[in-house]
């Protein structure tokens, strides 16, 4: 699309009375130019078995085209209509709870015959109605899809099947590289397969799950094939990406691998919820965005973020705009909120639109107008950003699930996820302006980056090991925490010195962790008296040539190295043992990066004015200046001769930068 | 009754030796005038299908014939005997946990046919070996009746012909009315109703929660016909009701529409179990004595309340004799123990009566003796206590069903259920020794009263809320909360201006609302200085012709109102935006009391002073003051000349009364 | 055997590659002369129905003899492979859960005759396959053997006959001494008898708990059996008991009768995890040693116990010897480890051994070196050390179940289980340098002993309580705590004075209990501005005879005894009412113990210095100090002139012996 597209989910079906007039005329005033349509309306346009109604999505259609509003049309599967369970039970997913109960959406089985064959036919339906529509600009498959736990036996057979195809009929491969001996869980023929839903056998856990994943995948590359056996050329594919959810969008997301679903998509979208009022701090806005644009190296699409949301999420004065900025500002060509107005009855009553439940204009609403007219007016300025980062976070579901099985543990209480580690090393990039993209344990272009990431790679193959060792080789810059190359891609554990492959790289080995009682950090970048503390877990690091950069000040580990750096190469190498305060972590960071010569942004000293930026379709540099905090701060304009888009004021080098609480500046060289 | 009862529930069946003897001995000496009997003995009193054993009931009735001890029957419908089970499964109830294990009370469908074969057969077979006996004053039907989530096929298909009754046959005005488009939920044929246990939908949850409390209705009132076929005109009969349960009696009962059941009995019964030691307040002894007045406008029945009860509820010396008259100062009639002896094997071991395990005299027995001695001499004056209150608190099954599905939720931590505002509400009042009633949303008589309290009223039908307007503009002081009329009988919430119908007679209206986070509260009852906080949940108040007696202090939301004020015709209407504090609530409502001219009860600044009154059968005023200390207090005597009944004193306006600890004076007029 | 066993359990089916030689090799360096083999390698050694596979089991045992380290067999029972479960999916336990899925250990009903047939036919193959092998000097018979909540259809039954037995065929015997009548769970036909699972009835829950406890008897009773029709004269059966988890090993292990157990064992042995680096106390070392020492009055094996186990257990430097020692102190000849290596999938990956993942030689692994050699120099002063303890405490499986159903309630938040109890009292011996006995309800034996202690023995037969009468009056010094002698064994509560029998031997009696709140103590042994609190859980004692050394102090229960002592006959009885204060625990201790003349072990103050000692085989006097604490300290030589074993050096009364943090030295007389 050549135009910024902000917009709303619309549906008519949901609606108390008929509001479609009053809804556009209001869309129009706040400059929405997209509606998402017809996800999850199943029962509404096969009201039963074969019958269709396309009364709601043709007179939606007709209300968008008139009004000029471009139109994407959701594939409805994420929520099966009461008649398809009862006419066959079976299309609901079996999971280790066993068979659950019809009502909620994505409660079915992704692999079920019958729901993939009502499937086909609602969406071979639905794109022959929609298809020819001017507005239509492109197609949503399901939404947030995931694998819902399904592990009904065809699953199990099939996993099965999966299984005995890895290891080329021989069980007793399995066993060996699964450790299936232990508690007597080994097989002497497939036939013996047990329920998987209740080994504790980890290896065989992970496995399961990564099957799982490949479910989605084959599911969503279906539905993509599907549409685009219909589709006009000028219309995009995509899918509404979702993230591991800790009550708002936190990390990477354990059902499913986005890079491998993204190669069947034109587009990757996502959803991104985040806290907001006091705790609006823009670190959700720009994870997701920047692994979602990193799935397809390309801008991407915000599908679904909150208007109001919950009760606690209702922005203050000036916050919907930023957020609304601040996607962008990460390279999103679109913004649509979830959703147009609050529903009346159900389940998400209270997870409220930009309109409330009386359809007034509410102050948020009241932000929109003034957001989607800014769009409007810049949208030229601020389309296809594009960024070129020198660092990179290597994400990988397996090391998720690896530590989901496995957790980072230290005292009985304490344990850490693997999301944790990602978000601890991903938010003090963040915090200091620094910029990255991901990367995948398959990615082939290391060498794009000087500096890569590897936070808690707890299992991961030899051959992506060998590709880091050569990348810091080659004089790339590494960053491994601990847990990071400690079991293979079957999570076996490695049984020569720990990390594996990487101990020479990082010049380091280790054959004992523990936990951190009262333990404190010492080294180059901390005394002792600053009691910075090793935090939940530590591994009792040994250098073979690196220099110890921090050591553990305790009674019994003081022997032990916590933090390491090495050259290997033309490279370095630096190892994280444990985990510790966030500002030490920065302190660390700010000396590599300049160390490997990646620059923050300019003009910050750091959150809450966090600086983001890129080049847009003209070539163009463009920082935005975000203001998180319900204070006026100060930024310094950067080298060189800027405008600022939104006052159209020329800004120059030195010059101080006024932000206005929970508010922000865009600048564009001139 | 024409005497006041003092009782306890008597089990011979669970004696370990015979004890009938002296038993009633000890009873005589205490005063005790009735026990209530068979209540859950169904397997002693029909050991086999059939066969019918009257021995413990026949003795019993003897020995209390002889004694001249009352007694009411239970029906012992409320624990099935195991034989019932063997040889029909499906007596038992299927939740949304599946079938249950037969072991516990309150398992059954109460809807089983077999069940009801075996209860009806079981009832008249007691009733006509029980009806004629002179020492029988009434009966119990089933005890502490409740749906126990039965909702097996049976059920649901009777749910679904409730459904297309309500609804006219017409399925599309379900899923309008429902909103069941939502996540393609919509059923457009009536054999595709799904298993309701599975549903998302608050709406069609809420009606099922409704039409269970039904089959409680049915149930009772069937049980009550069944009984009124036999019962002798001088018989009542009862129910045991109880309340919403927080580890002792708190609020209104979710499972039971008290109102609707309360039809087919006689009198109406409770059973209340509160903190006591240094948590004995008196406030559920108050609250749910009000509540079970309310339900036929009469005097009540205390069914069951606790001797010793638990470990941590021991009454200190003094305190079961506080609690016995604080129940006639509710204006009960009948104060009953469970239970008589302490059980020595099964589960409610520790649940301890009257009597220890070893059935001495001991230290709480002690005190009944007084007791009983007091009440059989004073029981002229305190039988039939009338009281014509003026505020009335409207209570609501359905609010409360639908608050547990769309709970008042600010942060993620915290939530509010509707009894928490409820007894926010009630305490305040009872603290401040002003008495009320409870009516219900189809009550008839609001003009009865000058204040109506509307706690959280959520779901409400329009006509509710035309005759509270109508109630209002005639000259009632109306108190509304947040949360009240959002949606409608059906939790489809109304889509205009909030609160609905009464945004006008309150002066207000609201779209937004959030979460107080640090948000203080200023106007004329406070100043910012005091930092009374607005807790949970806050709505975003605008005035419109409503004066603002609270505001927010926030930087953001300090431009709405908290607490607001209007007149409305003839009436005045306060509006609640917020919870806060109870001293702020009491000074609010101080204020409100003088305007609308309700007067506390007199000679008492308040809690732990508690005096509480009425109108004896006599026609004289009585007062009681009650002490709810481990310290000494004073009251001022009223206006007037009176009897202190213990003591036999006159008393004279002015005059200082000496309360001792965990102790109570009675004044009657002269 | 006639040697220390220092070993560790060894599988070499988990081995990632060929690693016996070297790890033989890396044995006789650590000086390990034992391992234990083929427990829970059902899978390897039968990997199809009736196909065996010996390769794992020769391989080792030819290792071992070659290389003269001892072999225990253990049978692989304790783990069912999956083509059994395939077969017959009645061999899984259903429980209250309902049926497992396939996976975990543990997970079979011991009573299934297919998983009988199968275990019989494995262990007689491997016993016919193992017996005559040199090197093998016992066997293990199952692992850690539970019931695993097994009640499926036929144990029921079972359980059905039994009581029929119990009860001599009268139904209304057992609702009788059940109390079945409560809540109308009377059975009048034996065929009426219900799910057990359901029952709510603490005395049926309790037999039945019992039953199932008596099932593991029969299991591994007929185990025993079955390898002792094959085993040579000079090999042993032993078992692997483990203790209730509380994340380590921690009091009573309530699923099985370690005393019934035992009796088919040769030796007595168990496995003992216990926390470590700042939390080494000694305490769990100790209570399980002394509890399996006193199943046969015998030396016992410590089968499993940790090397470096969780992230939170690797030892300090210096503490696996200190922990290795502390063992035999108890009077263990065994120690092994679980396990040698760390396993490198599945389950208990991070669970590690005496080696690292890496297989290298790791710190603790170098401990182990110095362990073994000393074990090996010593080995002849240390083995078959023999106690003569004067103080028991009685502990039963019946007070713990009767507990768990009838928990020591303070408020509703407070609780306190049986072990908490036993523990308690345990501890304050044990920091006192205490050493003591465990003896059964059953035992014959209590003359032997100068005092016995009763924690919460909650349901004891009369029979028991005559026993302890007549030792109390025959001169002993009895302790007893609140909740004992309260209940009898079928879980029905006495019905007259408590504590029932004892009340005389007590000179109390009471008839109420609460709960403590701001309630302190004072008397002979504190003052009330000690602030000694009463906590938990509180008996409102009468004295009747007794004196009382500690009373209430409290508003309402100071007229109550918390502490009282009687002359009852030759002996003292003492009787605590309530729980205190360690600290206040070892104050009555102590008094007490001087008045019986139990002397705690000479030359210490206390913990952190624990001494234990005994009689080693060649008669002479041995003490262990043992240094459980971060810092040096200090004890005193005791009378007699001694040498040191680890130095040789001769220590005389009166000298100071230097201990070292987290060290030991041993005296033995010269």
């Amino acid at each position: 699309m050549d135009e910024l597209l902000y917009g709303v989910a619309y549906y008519d079906e949901y609606m108390p009375y008929d509001r479609l007039e009053k809804d556009v005329a209001m869309m129009k005033k706040a400059g929405i130019n997209l509606v998402r349509i017809a996800e999850s309306t199943w029962s509404t346009l096969e009201p039963q078995d074969g019958v269709f109604d396309f009364y709601h999505i043709d007179r939606v259609l007709d209300a968008m085209e008139e009004a000029g509003i471009h139109v994407i049309v959701g594939t409805p599967t994420y929520a099966i209509p009461a008649w398809m369970e009862k006419k066959h039970p079976d299309v609901m997913a079996v999971t280790k709870q066993g068979r659950g109960i019809y009502g909620a959406r994505q409660i079915m089985d992704i692999t079920n015959r019958h729901y993939l064959f009502y499937s086909e036919r609602v969406i071979r339906k639905l794109m022959e109605h929609v298809k020819d529509r001017a507005c239509v600009i492109g197609y949503q498959i399901d939404n947030e899809t995931k694998y819902y736990g399904t592990a009904g036996e065809r699953v199990q057979e099939a996993f099965t099947a999966y299984l005995k195809d890895k290891f080329r009929g021989d069980v007793e491969a399995m066993n060996r590289e699964f450790g299936m001996n232990y508690w007597s869980n080994a097989l002497h023929s497939w036939e013996d397969f047990p329920d998987v839903r209740g080994t504790i056998n980890g290896s065989l856990g992970c496995e399961f799950e990564k099957f799982q994943r490949g479910l989605v995948t084959e599911f969503l590359s279906w539905q993509a094939a599907l549409v685009g056996e219909y589709k006009r050329e000028d219309q995009f594919v995509t899918q509404n990406f979702d993230f591991e959810w800790r009550n708002h969008s936190f990390g990477v997301q354990p059902e499913v691998n986005h890079f491998h679903v993204s190669k069947c998509l034109d587009v990757a979208g996502c959803d991104i919820y985040h806290p907001t009022q006091s705790k609006l701090t823009g670190k959700e806005i720009a994870f997701g965005g920047d692994l979602t644009r990193s799935l397809k190296q390309d801008n991407y699409y915000v599908l679904e973020t909150e208007a109001q949301g919950f009760t606690q999420w209702v922005p203050y004065d000036g916050q919907l705009r930023l957020q609304a900025f601040s996607h962008l500002a990460g390279g999103a060509d679109c913004v649509e909120y979830w959703h147009w107005h609050s529903i009346h009855n159900s389940f998400e009553t209270y997870w409220r639109g930009l309109l409330s439940h009386d359809f007034a204009e509410n102050k948020t609403y009241g932000e929109a107008v003034v957001i989607g007219n800014e769009m409007k007016r810049l949208g030229s300025h601020l389309l296809h950003l594009k960024k070129e980062n020198k660092a990179a976070i290597m994400v990988s579901n397996e090391a998720l699930s690896g530590l989901k099985w496995f957790p980072i543990q230290g005292s009985l209480e304490q344990k850490k996820s693997y999301n944790d580690v990602v978000r601890w090393i991903y938010d003090a990039l963040y915090e200091m302006n620094v910029e990255c993209d991901f990367v995948s344990p398959e990615a082939e272009n290391l060498e794009d980056y000087k500096m890569l990431i590897l936070p808690a790679l707890y299992c991961v193959p030899e051959e992506t090991l060998v590709r880091i060792r050569r990348f810091t080789e080659n004089g790339g810059c590494l960053l491994g925490t601990f847990k990071t190359a400690y079991a293979n891609e079957n999570v076996k554990v490695y049984h020569d010195s720990q990390p594996h492959i990487l101990s020479e790289c990082f010049g380091i080995l280790y054959n004992q962790f523990t936990y951190p009682e009262d333990t404190y950090l010492e080294g180059r970048l901390c005394s002792r008296e600053e009691k910075e503390g090793a935090e939940v877990f530590m591994e009792c690091i040994q250098t073979k040539g690196a220099e110890t950069v921090l050591r553990y000040v305790h009674d019994n580990w003081g022997q032990y190295a916590a933090v390491t750096e090495n050259t290997f190469g033309k490279g370095k190498a630096v190892y994280l043992g444990c985990m510790f305060s966030p500002k030490l972590l920065k302190k660390l960071l700010e000396e590599l990066l300049k160390d490997c010569q990646i620059h923050p942004n300019p003009g910050s000293c750091g959150f809450p004015v966090i600086v983001r930026g890129g080049r847009n379709q003209m070539g163009k540099q463009v920082y935005y200046f975000l203001n998180y905090s319900g204070e006026k701060q100060e930024a310094a304009c950067p080298e060189g001769t800027w405008t600022e888009l939104f006052s159209g004021e020329t800004k120059r080098a030195g010059e101080t930068l006024l932000l206005q609480k929970w508010n922000l500046l865009i600048l564009e060289e001139q």
